[in-house]
């Protein structure tokens, strides 16, 4: 039985949900990962509304679409992060108030906190044969994002950090329950800091990850190995592609304060099979480690249209994706 | 006339600087660059004290050395940095004060101030073949350091970073007069940053570069068109080496919170000819563009002994250089 | 809106243009780039005849085809090449006359003239729909070609060449207006000799260039960087795929006189999809410089079927061209 | 007329011929090679039974399906080897018998010559078309298979292994007519040993070979260069394709004892178009030796499902056949 | 304090040792590592001549050269190899007796039991010096060799090899103490391979690695990793390099039953720094983990000659080696 | 017994031969290859003037320097090549004439035939060690150079070149007796024109190769197969290095029209040891064909210093040279 192939909807906040559910339909998917954001998600009204989590699935239901995971990765990254003006713009008034820091993470921790409680909720109301996978396959309920993290601005060593203020900041994470994605500006953003993370918490049994390897490609972070070490963590998996130069560019892997898809630059995220990524390999590993979760296309690619892009995603993951061997091959050769 | 071959005096600051000469001459220098700490250059008492410069020559004259340039990078990176507890190790108690960041900057920024009127100072009581050479083949007196930066810690996209406030970072930004270190954590790290300093700026006649290669490889910025591009612009060099892998570690090119040296990193500084710059590829651009200055060591290989490390380098660079050739290989065909 | 998938007529000759559109439209093209050789467009009936242009345009609109280009590569050729017995292969009687070299070259670029003429009647007599194609999106009619090259067989040094004698051929330089197909065996076949030539024509606004990576490819240019240098001259895309070697061959890159398809070959043309050129690479850089019009393949592939390839690489080219993006992925993140 | 695609079924014989007929035409096969182990060819059945092969041939047509290949590897690999325990499981208790190796290799030459009749007669009831095909085709009839080696386990040189004991293995050497699969452990398994091989039956004419390049690729070996050389010799293809390492890993090419499909292995099967080798060069040389059998897919990919791979290994393998171009493709610059 | 260079004496016993030892000392070499082979190192004669090795150190001494280690891998090859004609060539008359399998292998485990206590005695009438060496720096007395393998002749598995084949094979495997090369026709041959031996032997405390890059690199085993997992059970190091092609040749990694430096080979043994051996990351490693004792030549080239080759091998290893860096280069930054 | 280390002096001609002879001496040389141009060789003189020979060989002698081959690339030219302007500049006033093709071509044909008269005068004239060494060691006396090609400008087969233009081409060609170089524009570029240029010639005896790497490496041609096939023609050796670019550049291989040692070229010659020709795989591959002339340094290199680039080159062949293996390096194992 092959996994299901999602869409994740924060890239698309802009349109309404059932906008988005139609085009879902028609470009071939099989579910959602809903963003908290736009009004693809809205936690408190999940947690106050008695009808809101059954119209929402009544919604999808229309379409003939899952939801598989919640993501809130705005709220998340202003848990750890140290706030500045740029998070005023992906928090919500209320969790944004006056601004102080301080305040601001205060607030998106209980919003985070909340957005677990409402994903329960929500789980809870969904239809059956959803039910049945999320336990058989998926083995428990997923809300994914970001954490930020208070020392992700000291990645270069000069000034020289210290060891104790790394250690400072590892000592000072505490995330609330879900799968953190893996990603630069976060407090695991490859291999070693990950193992340091998963110290950090005491390897924490609702604490597990979000693969995305789009985010280690361009860093030369070996994520086939990242999923060798980490697979049972392993809870949710995007697939975003990523193109790197073969050689130097004029902007360089730091990015030079250019933008995505500006010409010139070391790296660019690519709509699933324009880019490097080894996915064949992601499936193989998946496949020895076992994860039977939802393949969702989080789909981001600056220099093509975003429709024309989700919709030969689908059919790239949908060829990508086969089933693990149940015999060894040559089990014949003994055979009469 | 080949390049003088100079050691950059900032990783020996644990030295006198006359056990420094000692070194330097029986590794086979001609010169040093020297380091405004320590007690390699003392930019207050080069100011005040009448006889300062003139014992400084006095001691590099013992050992047959040769002073080309001035470097003063700590203090340097606290002119535009946003301050925090890092710069309090690099910063002399005076310049630190109470370390509120606008008086740290202010109190940085008329050091740098200083250490270029010291410097004037330091070369015009400089024995005359040394004169001549600054004369005629430098054609400058080069003070060498960072200037910190007010947004490299945005350098990653997100929380989305608007272009206003990178727009404001490079607007802010006002360098005194001398060579910056093209490097990360600075306000120029790669081509594309490099133009729009230059253009914040105005192109103004006395700011140059010094160039150093390992801040580029393992980024992925191509080096040589950076010298291409800003060759009359290069005022210092600075030869340094640099290791990255061929496929993916456990720690990317953004380090993953490690040290330099430890195991399972995407790249590392080495000593020069240890790594995977095209040290002639920067000669051959070097004699296209008509740099005459000195190559100076810049020596950083966490793994190796330093003053086995230091001996080789200065080989590795004699062995290096070479002249531009001032005919045709060809035109002896039509010779009789 | 895609681009339109066309065919080009050339290698088809042997064909009467009837029965070229009924395969055309079989294999699935848009519309065709007709030879002006065969009897695929006859330039002087064009010019005499009054009814042959809107007999070929209802011969074409039988088939549902359009045709957006016309192309004359023989008879360009012959405009600035030094005339040997080759050129009386691919020039009419009319054109050759007596062969000797001066009438040669001025009865060509009296028929360049002519083409030109022809093809400003012939689209003049173009249906609407095709009309609005050229004014909207390709924005200028196009006729595509050669002009061979009075220096070419200078190419390798030896004996020495002038540097005068090189300048001499391009001050003699004068093509007529149209697309150059940059190519060698041409005055322009790389980045440098392109600007040389365009140079040489003061930049004219009625000269511009087609694109076709297989013949840069094996060469070693950054086609890529000739899309990005001359984007907006480029008034035509020959999609046509070249593989080269990894490794040293018995024939190099020059051929050892062998013939195209000869095995042991370091090069040869492919059905596009199967060499080395990185179309997604070229689509990208097209979708920067804002290139409208068609993308037309000139199938050449020694070793395969003729009929086979020009379907298969209809196929190709429709899987590979998609629209640009019209938003930031990111601009969603503020949504909501 | 592009060559027949048929399954190989020693893979399968866990499966009774009809099933494994009713799958293979649901995939799309176009035949089968038939194994003679599980029911799918029984030799002694076929030389005994007067209307084993009529019915056979029934079975097959039911499903539409032809068979253009006997295979014997399991009881061929007898023939030379030093016997020993493995090969108790792939030889019948007859073959077997006793053990004895002297008495195994004499009972297996023996079952390879009735297989070569049983062939032969089961050819002679093929169905005209089939006929046909292989007398203008194929051009034979071919079994297909193994010998063994005398010397495979002196492979490595150590302790060193004399000229004299290489050259008694090939002395000793002496196949029955049939196409030899060149693969490790047996008497040919790369260019150089199969030039020994053919040397040692002085290139006897009901030799050949099958032609495989899973085998080849992992290795180091040139299988485009083998084609050339061997071309005339190849007279059955095996489609399987193999993927390995570009750096180092835990178990290298010798395989450390691991089973196929575990991790860290430096080479692995992989169902064709999943692994590194270059079909396209191998369709392309077979187009220049006039190979005109079938391409017949020997599915082994230990990571994947047997049926996912065997259904998307025929559509492979029918979209990488195309035929060979019967004019040159500027042929048509010179008509009219 | 750099590593002491020494050369195996396993290529040169046809000469007398005190002919080698003038030779290895103009060479330049600091001592040797004897084999126990023409009259390098006679084991019997140890244990029961008295004088035998006062005066084998003599020997040594009048050369200015020391020993500190002994090899027996030919005897030892025969500990737990299937036992056949080859081994005869390798083996003394008395050790091969009558060349029954059984008794050779007693005889040849007994032999190697007396190569230890041979080695001891040796090592116990060493020079002062010597013997501080060995204490402080390579911490024990090492005999280095192989010891065969029961299973290696397994390696490709077919006819299919079942697990418990290989289980009884490291099941039979008792190595006497000492450091075993791991090598191809070894029970230890890749990574996989040498913790399945360790794990054989329970970690047994006195079983060590003699570390050869030169079996690893072709194979395609990530020798760095080797180190790193293995590398407090490295007790001798052995440099000797090795090359393997760019793309596929006529005889493959499996050798092709050819002689070393044919042409053709996939693979040869080289002179050091004439092949692919990253021997630098060797040197970093062997820093990270702290190997002191000596580097070893065993020099292989079957291209070159061997003295010339001994002699460029010496200068090669002395110009590699380099002391662990002792403070981190950025140390001095925060100095006065 | 290494092979001496020639300088070709073709590229220093502007300077006098005793000068010359000054430089090489103090640059390390053992020898020259004397050209035809400047006062070098003079080919009349040595024919008609007595003494000449024999003050030529004193001149040598007092430098310690011999003379092991004669070369006259500029004049052999002309021999086969259509003539045009650029001849002019390559020969003398007696050659060149009046310039009409025919005429040119018979005057240059005589040239070289009394080239080889003179060649067989002056090594007649030789001290006995140089006559010794060539008799033994290269085993004939050898002019070496050009002789131009009637076809190379049809190097690209537009417009299409027949194949009975390149036919006539090869048939018309008929070499003097000398070794050629095998070169782009001459008859032979490299190794299927070599065949047919060896084919067109019959294989005469006294027809033989002068190989150049440096020619075949950024063609993409096998320099190393070449040796293998045509290893006993070549009777002279060229040491001259190339470096070509990894990615695409503004200029391809075909040059652009651009001069040696501009930037942006996808080629250029390069001093010994700084390009990309695999040297150590020359010297093993000629130790195969058993070549024992002298190795001929021909220095090109557009942005290095001539003088400093020849002394560097001597030292890189000095060290490059490695004598062949006259044993096996395993015969030691049965010692003993």
């Amino acid at each position: 039985m092959p996994r299901p192939v999602c869409l994740f909807t924060g890239q698309w906040a802009d349109l309404p949900l059932e906008k988005l559910c139609e085009k879902a339909k028609e470009f071939g998917y099989d579910g959602l990962e809903l963003a908290c954001w736009g009004d693809h998600f809205d936690v408190q009204r999940a947690l106050t509304e008695p009808k809101y989590c059954a119209k929402h699935w009544q919604l999808l239901n229309d379409y003939g679409l899952a939801a598989l995971a919640i993501s809130n990765h705005l709220v998340g990254q202003a848990v750890c992060d140290p706030i500045d003006e740029r998070h005023k713009a992906i928090l919500s008034p209320k969790v944004w108030g006056d601004g102080k820091p301080e305040g601001v993470r205060q607030r998106a921790t209980a919003e985070m906190i909340d957005t677990i409680k409402a994903a329960r909720k929500f789980f809870d109301a969904a239809p059956e044969a959803v039910q049945k996978y999320l336990k058989e396959r998926t083995k428990r309920t997923v809300v994914v994002g970001f954490t930020g993290s208070p020392i992700w601005h000291l990645l270069y060593s000069f000034p020289p950090v210290s060891k104790s203020q790394i250690e400072a900041g590892y000592a000072s994470f505490a995330a609330p329950c879900f799968a953190l994605e893996v990603h630069p500006t976060e407090i695991a953003f490859d291999i070693v800091s990950t193992r340091r993370t998963l110290a950090a918490l005491g390897d924490h049994p609702r604490f597990g990850l979000n693969f995305d390897p789009s985010h280690f490609g361009y860093q030369g972070v070996d994520y086939l190995a990242f999923l060798r070490e980490f697979g049972p963590r392993v809870w949710n998996v995007h697939v975003k592609d990523v193109w790197w130069a073969d050689h130097g560019m004029e902007a360089g892997v730091f990015g030079g304060h250019t933008n995505f898809g500006d010409d010139g630059r070391f790296w660019d995220f690519r709509s699933p099979g324009r880019g490097k990524i080894d996915f064949q390999g992601i499936i193989r590993t998946l496949n020895h480690s076992g994860y039977q979760g939802p393949l969702t296309v989080e789909w981001e690619d600056p220099m093509m249209d975003r429709e024309f892009g989700a919709g030969e995603a689908e059919h790239f993951v949908r060829g990508l994706d086969f089933p693990r061997s149940q015999r060894a091959f040559d089990a014949a050769f003994s055979e009469g």
